[in-house]
Parts: structure tokens; C-alpha cells; sequence
């Protein structure tokens, strides 16, 4: 009976397109020199990477193969150390720019791309830009010079050493720092909008015949940039989201009777962080995201499902993602100072419908409402985090040095590929499937009413990033 | 300049082979009762999955493809809930069962692996097992009922309800106790060694002509189960060993002159906790792992090594896997209750080599020797090992509900997979690849000697588990 | 030059008084058995505590002397075993109430006060009422019986397994309850008002000739109970803000420019929580209590201090207490469904100011505000409080036995001591002495204006808990 | 039946003994320049501190009080900012130096006495010393220049900014440093040798008219120095030995048949970390301390009690600390380098016999040995602590600032007290009581055989640091 394999024929594929990623050599004599500077400190012995990736590596973005999939196959350009450098590293001056909110990691990523430049490549210089774009000329942001003693240990610490600020973006300012400071590669740390900036200063650059690599790493905490398996600082988040939900259980278990606890967590306008949060703690009752309409009363009500789950097990645990219920709340016009539209405050909305919902009952009900908010986003990354840090500053480096630009790095499929920037920002913010099995799984443990409309499963649905 | 796509027709692929998983309907008739159980606690009414996979849903193995790559594409069958049942929930009474040493996540596998079948299949009973497969006959070892009640919370606790005990494997009794309790899942967590049993168990059921499903679940804190991803438990180990490094960092900073700090981690007879705990801290100057000779003095001496980085910083940082340097200290023909040959000392080896090589050199040095032994095992799994628990969980019973034998279930390149056990047993236990990225980066990073010797890449190099 | 000793007769005492404890052994006859009852599973053999106390054993409260002190000192019961029992074991019921909010180590006393009981004096049975007074008569909450498994490794979890809820307290359906249990011992967990009530109890008791211990446990998480060195579950409080300080610091650091974090801490009318944060941290640069008025401009105003501390070093880290403020803000007349008056939104408050102050200056600044909330309370006891509560409990057990009533238990000076409820109440809650050492160090540490109006040293001041 | 007070007039005292503390102002003309130097970074404006104290005010060392008590009182000079300065603060030069292993809060000690002495009283200058005494001479280790930038957030890391090294100690080259560096204040943070170390520095000065204040402050990771409460180190201590003790209770639960979890902790000659750390815990079955035999079988054997309690419990977990059981195994004649006497292997000795033990009862059982170690000393300091060290640091300062000498600050009563070192070294190292409330309660706890020889309780027991 056991067979260890079939042939499936009718899955073969004829073509595999891959994606490609611009790289200087075209418009730039390379310099050509083999990689092979990883000056070792202790030996003084050069030592070759251990492979060396040429331009047609690539891993399939479509893994997933049966009946009915399309024959027509998406490649990524794989990351590694390529065979011939496009810049000598005595001339290579790098600058590292961080943007937007906090988010572990970012630390990591800036003591990894220093690390790797000085240490493994021999290059010139490292300059870290402080407070986002805005700091390639804003008089009060002196740049700090990154040395392997100024990134000594800066891995395990939360934040950026960079800072970062609100909005600014000048072009031709920040082309000039580029210039006056002789940068070859500039290393942008930041989500979707700091990408597009990235693609322009890289367009910018070859328009103007700058001979400088612009190279991305994908920042976003909600995990919210499409192709990616996860974004650094996710975990780690979804890990800090823990201690927000222990309290919650141990509030809602001691406040008698009909104990609830609510966590409002991170997520304008995708709810991993919530639904990872979820089942990472397996004791959440409803999870509330913006990718599935809020539903109060009736059949598919959360707050009769509350009321059934209180009345079963003495007490229940809500999570919910800031940006849910907009449905519910209505948009608001307003915007913050970095531009970002002002979110209903769906917690406390939440607590208020709930008392409420109660008290209608004849029962009665005190929800401890708890927001972690900064406690979330602001810790040091964890050890997961710190070695996907690792492997994107690494690879960054190394696809900078081949002359690649424009590009973003990612794990896609469990290995590091790159990726033009500009597919990546095509497509985010990615959203949750709410017909995928993320979503399922959050239906199964919390079994609460699934308020996603029923559609048949049919035709592609929205790529998730990991299941 | 900017191309999306190319062409890269010299991939294409002729066929693609998928390791078939035995099932029972192969030699039962099956209940065929569809798959739309999943009672909902709140609104009573049936819902379907969002997606149910049929028998030749796969991922491909290998979906890494450049010029040289085989054109043979081996595939793994898809985990997932299926159409139909094998099983009739009410009829569906599972045991459970750990072996082998303590492992991060064993409360949560035990935890979803109930609630899946009490709570989203309605089965009859669960069954768990004490003490390992003795568990099974010996009657100090009162079997436990698992109920709802029973595993609420559990999944954020260490180490595991059920206990586990040295050795033992009765099949005559064990195949009676599953009679006698009218067992038809058996969900069997452990590593090789277990797996080999849970395949005899299976293939014994099949002869004796017992409706029976054995589902494995990998085990393994050093994450050297083949082909996977990443076991359970393992990002926790990886994460836990931080306190340990970082608490050596500190007594090598501190202890003046030439403070050195030495972390002795799990790892019998592959490096990978070693190796990536020494990448998620980035502040280790020698990583020690069985896959790489330890070479004491000399050009690439591990001594000489610890001296420059002493000299340029003031101090270092040691990471020893415990099963390195067998090559130097001779295996021992000693073993312990369980079987496992007894590890020479190589921790308290290198302790002493230092404190000798530093004397011989006249300079003063008092290692500091830190083993956190089951410190590093008996942490409760964090957030990201709590949802592959899940994922393993919820898909090992999603499995065996549709008639599936035999099989372990993994995390393949991202995506959860069922695997023939026998496939699996066959390449255990895993080795750090020395030529491979992972070990390139431990290099990159601390800068010590490549003891590894050198090996031009051709042919396929052993498959490693993320990079 | 080096004396030992040097007398100074004019702090001779004339006389000490000592606050007397009610015992029953005044209104009924005490059995009088031996307290040689710690039966010792291992051996079987009584044991003898080391040190059984007298009636007259006492520790002076006031320990500090010098110049112009006064003679008379007061003095208050030490607690311990005694050498006879007023109850015989065997009869001995105890019943355990939890009122109020959480505070860490809830289920440490109740863990102690058990096992003591059990496990020490070997009484007949343990009973915890659930939800607070209302679970003596409440048919919802059916009262747990503790037993030794019910509260092993209670001690190790947040929050109280009996739970506590709003209000109520019905004496005669009190009395009616202890009665019909035959409870012989009263154990109270609570505030000042439980405290209150527990009092109530114990003379009733007595008015009616009911031979029942009522022993009070002060919590409370603002630690403002007079007398005590410190209150159970406030260092663990203080313990857990630092979380929240150091998000808020790296929030500060890393929002450029002019980054400040303000966190908000518990503490309604005394700022305890709060200093006791600022002083553990040490990255406090402002710290409002409601014991000091706030200032917010002018030479005094605590806005132009953060102005200059940002101009300074960079950023600013601000903690206030929920309570400060009132002057500013005005107390609000409302109240919520505990009776507590709702108080004015101070954090939010600041945050405005704050923003609104340096906009003024022409100077960007977006303050990020953290309410870590429940998680300072919600959290189980650290080792400090774990041995406070184990130490508490076990005296309040020791006392109760020996026919003590109408007590409370507390560290006062470092030492267990008995104090008549009616004393404790009297003065509580008690505040931050603004002229004490504790405000002074606020003050030497953030350099912030002290806005305590100035008073020259005179008389007799508040007493401060520790210094 | 209440009453409030009696008059206990036969515990009147006679007379008050002060220790006295040598002041420079005795030697050298005072500066007598008033003590309003704290110099408000906001305002500009002088503030006073909030109580001067003079040279009479003390805390009486013994405040309990009873029949039998002797008549004549201990009192200690109490600690805080003094009216009238002997040092200019513009002329205050600080030395600080390190000895000894680490502990938790020596950085935060570093970090108060230099905030102190410069942000609260202006001095000139701070100057950290490298690796203990060695570093006042040693070449090789070059003093640190302390600032207010490089202290800030010294805080809150672990270890010691200034190192610590072996032994060295020359008097005349420590003052010849002192005098080049025109030094007027040395603090000396370290244990008892350290100390007579201090006091040598202090009496040299004074023979040598160096106007010169030497303050010691205290650091025993083990709690041994006499009178003090507590010593700042010795609550995070015991705090960090809880996860060992955790993951023992996990081994020994989860370790079918008999599991037993062994944990070595920290205490040389004393087993205040041990006997502290069970007590946190609740969950120690066995407690070994060196102050009370070990016996292994009988009726008071440890053997048989972990035979009932594992028949009982099914598990046991043991605490031992490092130094019990030299009765069992004897002395070593052997020291390390640093001088201190090798211990016997009391840890594997107890596994050893563990095991052996019960396979002479023909009872499986495979102990699990645990040994945090440095993971113990080497983390920062908690809360508690921290504020600890803070109030020792600043009171340091004062002391040193009104000229105070040859002094050594501590918390005694739950007061900060100045000690002569003279008076502090003489009685340490401070072992348990073995007739006092510690162990009484560790029996309490653990239900072991108490293996304390009978002692009636007559005449003074040693002082305990806390019940």
C-alpha cells in the first residue's frame, strides 16, 4: 500500500518567467573585482562565499501546484553573494536611511547592513542618515557615522539609532547629499511610501548618470507588504501582543460576574497582527480585523456570541485590530500630521456596545479594556526577527555590491529573494484572506459567527503570506 | 531599464512527483460523510472550510530553479481539511501520546490537537496517553481524559501533560489498549525513534485489519527532522538561549583582563540551535557546532582566534553545541538510560584549553562557563511556535478525520504538508550543511577560522532549512 | 579618632504603648492546646516552632530618635506563633474573601493562607468565597473548597482565583453564611473600605457570641495603607511600570525631534506607584503626583522644564499618576459603579499641553502617550512579593489561631506585626509626604521644579514608608 | 473589649549608644559652606534639601521590644544630607572603584553616586576605576572619565561598567593616585575584604593628613553582611533563581516515573539565596542550606522525605545552595585564584544520591540537575533594587560631602543608616539563623525533616536581616 511517489503529469509546467531586477552593470562599467574580500580578521586569509549566485537563480513564487493551477510560473531573483563586485569596496560609501513608525528590528537591519560593509566587504564608509529623509538636509539632523564599534550590540536594543520623523521628501536635496558625500549605496528602511521615494531617488540616480545602488527593506509591523512571507518585527510584535492578552485573560477570569477583557492591537488596515496575536494565545473569544465586517446583534452578532461564550465559561477575551469596524464607525476625514487618516476608536466602541449589550440582558458586565499601543512596537526584536534582520541586511549588501538597484529584499517561500521595487508597491497593503486559512483557523478556535460573506471557492484567491 | 519579467524557458519542468500518503480508504470503507461538521458553538449552524484539498493538491519541494537544476520536481501532498470523512465524528475516539525529551510546544500540539477534534469535528473522546508509549500498558500510568476543560490554557505552559519516560515500545500492548478503548486516532509527538514506532503501529493496524489512523508529529528541539522548515519548539530554544549569551556578554565584559564568556547549547549531533543562536545575538566570536572540526591552535586555531578578539575588544563570547568536537575528545562508548551515547565535556574542555592557552601566552584569563541545560527546553513555546503548533495540530487531525495513515505533518517551504513517515525517518537526523548559507553566515558574523575544508560547489549540496 | 559608641542619655524613654489586639480568648474559653501541631508529613513527629511569642512582645514604631523627638513610644504586637491555640485544629473552618481590584499576590496569600492552615495546623477545611462579600449570599457564586492541590502553584499565577466584583455587603447574610459553614476563621483581603467591613464582622461577631477570628490582609496596589513599610503586590506594580517606562523612553529617543513619552500610572489619591517608577528607572525627566500641585508654565511650570530637558538631551520621558492633577482639572462629581469618582483625563491632558506648548515655541513635538493600565496589576507577584504575602498570610493564620480578632497583619520597620483594624482605617489612605525624602529624590533625579510650596522643617511630619 | 494602648512601663530604656562615624571635619577645617548647592538645572534657583540632619540623629538597631529585653539600646547614625558641607563641591574630585564578582545594581550604584555628586552637588569631576584596586596602578587599565552622558541608562544594564578583576591590592600606589588626582571622595563598592580594604585606604589618609572621605557601600550578592536588611543585588537575585526553579518544577512534573528537579543557587557560606528563593517559589520540597546539616537517610534523612513527597506529589524539586554539605563531603584545602576556598560538587553529589537512592528502593528516577550560575548575578538590577542602590548612592554622597569617613551605608530597619566599616566587617560573614523565622518558615514550607539539633529557645538569637 505505501508508494512513495506518483507522477503527476498533468502539473508540468512549461515556462517560467521571473521577475527582473535593474542592476547598474548596464548602465555602468563594473568594476568587475571577484568577491572574495571577506578579509577574515583572524587569518588574514581571503575566503570565498560559499556559493555564488549567478542572474538566473530564482525560486518559484507559486510553490503550490495541483489540478486546475495555472502553467505559467512567477520566478524572484534569488539573494546571495554574486560572483563579481559592481563597486570596490574602498569606494563604497553607503548611507542607511530609517522612515515612518517604530518597529523591532530596525536596529538589527542597521547593525547588519554596517557590520556586513565594514566587516565582510572591506567598504570605505557607513553613514546613517537621522530622523528619515528629511535628515539628508535638515540643519538640526546631524548624520551619525556608523563604525563597528557604534553598532557593537545595537541588535538587541528596540527602536532606531536613527530616529525618524515625520513626512519630507526632497528630491534633489537628497541627491545632492548623495553626491557631496560620494554615496554609492543607499540602504532605505522603510513601508510603501518610503519605497516609492526609494524607486525615485534610484530613477533619479540612473537618470542623472549617479552611479549609486538604492536598495529597500521592507518595514511594516502590521506585516502588510504583499509577496512577503513575513516583514521583520512581526513576530516580535505578535510576541508582545501576549502579555496585553495574559492580562486581559486574568481580568476578564477575576471580574465577576460576565468578565470581559478587550485588547485593542495594531492594524490600520490589515489584521495580522491581531489574528497572528489570536491564535498565538489559543485564549481569545472574538477577533475583530478590517477585513471582516463587525456584525453587534442578530445571527452573526459578536455580542451575542460573547454572551453565549461568558455564559458557558464565566468570562471572555476580545481582541481587536485598531482599524476594524470602519464599516461600523464610518471613515473619518481627518488625518494626523504624517498624513495618515484618524481611525475610529473601535475599542472603546466596543466596550461602550458591550456594557450596553449587557446591561439589556439584566446582566452585569465591566469590560477591562487594555491598549498595549507602544508596548507593542517598541521592544527589542526577538530571536526570529533578529536572524530574518540578518539575512535581509546580508543580502542587501550583497545585491547592492553585484550593482542591483531599485530592488526591495524579502523572504518569500521560506528563502530571501529580490524583488523590484516597484512590484511590491504595486500591490500593498496586502490584506488578510478572509477566505483563506488564517482566517479559517481564527473561526475555529474562537468560533465565532464568520461574518465574511459565503463565496464559493473558485478562481485565485489572494495569495497569503504563510499557512 | 526596469523589465518585470524574462523568459527562462531552459527551467521548464516535465513532471512533477508527489510522495503519496497511505490512506484508509484504501482498505475500509470509508464513512464519506462530508466535511461540514464544524458545528458552530454559536450559531449551531454547519460551516464550511473555506477550502477543501483533494488528493493531488502539492507543493513542490524544490521550488529553488536555475541554470543546472534537475528537471524531476519531487512534491509534497498538501495538508488541509478534505471533502469528505473517513471517520464519523461520533464514532472518532483518538489517544494521544508524547515521547522522548522535553520540547517547547508539546502542551500546545496536545491542546489543538484536542480541541480540534472535540470542538470543530465533534469527536466522542480523547485520550491522553502518560509517560510515553509505556503509557500504554503500565499501569502506574493512569490514562488521562482530555477534555475541553482539561486543555484550556494548557497551550501556555511548558513542558507536557502527559509526561514522557525512558524507552519502552510493547506494540502487542499497545495495539490492545487501542482495541480495547475503541481507539481510531493516534496521534503520536516524538522524533526518529518515535516516528519509527508510530510507522509499526500503523503498518500493524493495517495487517490486524484495525480502522485506525496513526498521525506523527515532529519532535525535535535541535531541528534536525529532515525536510522541514523548522520543528516546533525550536524558535523557542533559539530564543531562550538569549538570556544565556546575553548573560555571558556581560560576565566577558566584566571580568577584567580578557573576560570570555563560554554558553554551552543543546545539540547532539547537529549545530542548529548553536548556529542560530549565535546568529538572532550578533554578539558571539566562536560558534562550535559537530558539523565543523574544532581545531585548537594553529592558522585556523580556535585559541589564536579568541586571542585577537580579545586583544581588539576586550573580551569574547563562546557558543558550544554539546555534541562538538567529538573529533578531538573521542566518542564515548558510554550511554545513558535512554540509549543516547554519553557527550564528552566539551564545554568544560574548551573552558580549561583557554584558561591554559592564555597562561602559556602569560596573560591572565578566567572563563566563564554558563550551561543552561533544560532552561532552554522547558520554556512554554512563544508566539511563533504556538501557531505552528497549531498548524501542525489542526492539519495532523484534518488528516486523519479523512482516512490518512501513516504520515507526519511538517512545515515544507511555508506551507504545512503531509510526508509517508518512512520518508522522513529515512534522512534523520538533519546536519547543519557546512557549505551551505547558514554556516556561511556564522563565518561572516563571528569571523573565526573556516575549519570546514575547502570544496569547490558542484552537485547538489544537502538541503537546508530556510535561508 | 574611631569611637564605637558614644552615649546620648537625653533620648532616654520613659514608657512604651502598646496598640492592644482584641483576642477571644477574653469572651469564650480558649482550648488552650499546645501550638506543637505542625505535623510533619515526613516524620510524623510534632515540631515545635522556634519562637513562640508572648503577649507582650512588641516592636517600636517609631525607631528613628534624636534631638527635640519625643519620649512616649508607641509600639505595636509582633506576630508569630504562639504557645497555645484558641482553636483546636480540628474545628478550625476557615473562610477567605478577596474584595476589591486586582493586585499581585492575591493568590499568594490565598495560596498561604491555606497551606498553612492544611498543611501547618492541620485545620478541618478551607473555604474560599468567590466574587468578593457578595459571594457569601450570592447564588451565582458557588464558594470554592481549597484544598492543597487546589492551591499548589496558585501562589505563581496573576489575579485571584476567587475573583472579585462590585460592592455589597449584606452583614446579617454574612453572619447567616459562617454560621451554617461553622467558620471559625474570617480571613479579608481588601482595602481600607473592605478593611472597614471586616470590622463590622468582627464586632458582631461578638455581640453575638460567635466565636469567630476575623483577620484583615491590607491590599493595595497604591500602597497608600498608613503604617505599613509597604503593601503586598506594590513592588510587583512598580516592577511592571518599568515596561512601559522603557517603551516610552525608546518612543522618546526615537520620534525626532523634541520626542516625548508620557506614561500614565495607577495611584487615585497618593502618587506612590509613580515616584516609586521614577526613582527605579531613573530616565524620568518629570513625575506628576497628586500630592504636589501641577504647574504647567511660568518658572515653576513643569512645561518649560520638558522644554529645556528636550533642548538638553534630546527627548523626554514623563510618568504621571491617574490621580494628579485635580487642582488643574477639577474633580469630576461623577462616579462609577464601585462608588469611585471618575477622574479627570490627566494623561491625555498633558499630552495636549504639551503639543500645544512647544507649537507655540515653533517647535514640532508629537508626545507618545502609554495607559499600560491593567498590565501593572493583572501581572503574578515577583519574589518580593511572593515572600511579603507568604509571610503575611502565615501570621495572620498563627494569630487567628491563637484567638486574635478584629486584626490586620502588615510589615511595619521590617518586622510582621498585629494592628487593630479600628487603627489602621483611621489614617488611610495615606499620602506622599511632599516635605519627605521620597519627593526629595523625585526632585534630585528629574531636576523638575518642585512645586511643593516651600515650608520651613518643623513638628512632627507625615511618616514615610521607607527611605 | 477594644482599647487602643497600655502602658508597657517595664520596658523603659535607660540610655541610647550611638555608633559613632569618624568625620574629616575633625582633622581638617570644614569648607562649612552650606548645603543648598542643588543647583536646579530648570530654574537657577538654590533649594533646599527637604530634612537636614545632624550628628545625633540615629535609628535604634533593635526596636523589638519585650519581657526580657535589655535595657541598653544600639543605635545607628542615620543617613542623609547634612547643613553644612565639609567639601567645596568645586573642588570634589570622585574616584569610584568595583571589586569583587558581580552583582546585580553595581551600575546603577555608579550611575546614582556620580549623578549625584554631579548633576545635585556640582563636583568638579568622577572618575570611574578599572578592574577593582588593580586599576588604581595597573597600566593596562585605563580609568573612565564618568559623566552625566556616560552614566545616563547605566541604570539598567547588568554587570559593572568598571569591571572587576583578582585581588590586588597596594596602599601606597592607591594614594599616590589619589593625590595625583587631587581625589577628595573614593567610594568602594565590594564585599568584606574589600571593605578592610577601605578602611586601610580611610586610616592612611588620616595618618598622611590626605583630607580625604573613603565610603564603602556594600555589595554581597549573598546577603551575608551583617545588620543590613538586605544588601542591594540579593532581591533581583532571588528573583532570577525563579526561572531556574520554574523549569525544575516543569523537569520534575513532566519526567515520568519520580521526576525531581535539582537547583544549585549562589551562597558560599550562607543560604540566604536559597532559603529566599524557596520561599518565592512555594513550590521547593527540599531546602539545603550550609547552616543546617545535611542527612541523607533515617528519620531526619532528605532521602525518604523525597521518596514520600514524589509518592505523594509524583515529583520533588530541590534547592541547594552551593556551600551546604561540607559536613558530608568535607573541606577542600584547595582555593582559586581570587582565594576562595574550592567547593565541594554539593549538586551532583545530591543527584548522585538521589538516584541511587531510589534504585535501592528498586524505583526508577533521573534527577535534573540545573545550575543557572551567572545567569543569577549577572542580570540588572529590578526594581527594587534599583531604588535601593539609589538610596545608598546618594546617601554615600551626602555622608562623603559633610566629611564623613571610613564609613559604609546600609538599610537597617528600613532606614539608611552610616556604619562604621570597622563595626560591619568585624561580624560578617552573616550566616541564617538556624533557630530563627527564615528557616522555621522554610520547614513550614517544605514539610523537611528539620535536621536543626533541639535547642530550647533561651537568651538573644542572632539578628535576623527581615521577618
Amino acid at each position: 500500500m505505501i508508494r512513495h511517489c506518483s507522477i503527476i503529469d498533468r502539473y508540468a509546467f512549461d515556462k517560467v518567467y521571473m521577475c527582473e531586477v535593474p542592476n547598474l552593470n548596464e548602465a555602468f562599467p563594473p568594476c568587475n573585482m571577484r568577491n572574495d574580500c571577506m578579509t577574515q580578521q583572524s587569518t588574514g586569509e581571503p575566503s570565498l562565499w560559499n556559493r555564488l549566485l549567478g542572474p538566473r537563480d530564482c525560486i518559484l513564487l507559486e510553490h503550490v501546484c495541483g489540478p486546475g493551477k495555472a502553467r505559467k510560473l512567477k520566478a524572484l531573483l534569488r539573494a546571495g553573494p554574486r560572483p563579481l563586485l559592481h563597486f570596490p569596496p574602498k569606494e563604497t560609501v553607503a548611507a542607511i536611511v530609517t522612515c515612518g513608525g517604530l518597529c523591532p528590528g530596525l536596529n538589527s537591519v542597521i547593525h547588519y547592513v554596517t557590520e556586513t560593509l565594514l566587516q565582510n566587504y572591506g567598504a570605505r564608509r557607513v553613514i546613517g542618515i537621522k530622523g528619515g529623509f528629511g535628515g539628508f538636509y535638515d540643519a538640526d539632523l546631524e548624520p551619525l557615522e556608523l563604525t563597528m564599534d557604534a553598532v557593537n550590540g545595537l541588535q538587541n536594543q528596540g527602536g532606531t539609532l536613527l530616529g525618524s520623523s515625520r513626512g519630507g521628501f526632497d528630491l534633489d536635496k537628497i541627491l545632492l547629499f548623495l553626491q557631496k558625500h560620494e554615496v554609492t549605496h543607499l540602504y532605505v528602511i522603510g513601508g510603501d511610501g518610503t519605497h516609492r521615494g526609494a524607486d525615485k531617488i534610484a530613477h533619479a540616480c540612473l537618470e542623472r548618470k549617479l552611479n549609486i545602488a538604492v536598495a529597500g527593506i521592507p518595514k511594516t509591523i502590521d506585516n502588510d507588504v504583499d509577496l512577503l512571507d513575513r516583514s521583520f518585527g512581526f513576530t516580535t510584535s505578535v510576541e508582545a501582543a501576549q502579555n496585553a492578552i495574559k492580562v486581559a485573560v486574568t481580568e476578564a477570569t477575576c471580574n465577576l460576574p460576565n468578565g470581559i477583557g478587550i485588547v485593542k492591537l495594531m492594524g490600520r488596515s490589515s489584521g495580522f497582527i491581531a489574528a497572528y496575536a489570536t491564535m498565538a494565545s489559543g485564549e481569545v473569544d472574538l477577533c475583530l480585523v478590517p477585513e471582516a465586517p463587525i456584525v453587534l446583534e442578530g445571527d452573526k452578532g459578536c455580542l451575542p456570541h460573547l454572551e453565549r461564550v461568558v455564559a458557558d465559561k464565566g468570562y471572555a477575551v476580545v481582541v481587536v485590530a485598531e482599524g476594524a469596524g470602519e464599516e461600523l464607525l464610518g471613515a473619518s476625514a481627518e488625518t494626523d500630521a504624517s498624513g495618515n487618516k484618524k481611525l475610529p476608536k473601535i475599542g472603546e466602541f466596543m466596550q461602550a456596545k458591550i456594557e450596553e449589550y449587557f446591561a439589556k440582558q439584566g446582566k452585569q458586565c465591566s469590560p477591562k479594556y487594555i491598549d498595549p499601543s507602544y508596548m507593542v512596537r517598541s521592544v527589542p526584536a526577538n530571536a526570529s526577527d533578529q536572524i530574518l534582520c540578518m539575512q535581509l541586511a546580508q543580502n542587501a549588501v550583497h545585491a547592492a555590491m553585484a550593482g542591483y538597484t531599485s530592488f526591495t529584499v524579502g523572504m518569500v517561500n521560506n528563502k530571501v529573494v529580490l524583488i523590484p521595487i516597484s512590484l511590491i508597491t504595486a500591490t500593498s497593503p496586502r490584506k488578510l484572506d478572509p477566505y483563506g486559512r488564517t482566517w479559517e483557523r481564527i473561526i475555529s478556535i474562537t468560533l465565532q459567527p464568520n461574518t465574511v460573506p459565503f463565496r464559493p471557492v473558485k478562481g485565485a484567491a489572494p495569495r497569503e503570506p504563510e499557512h
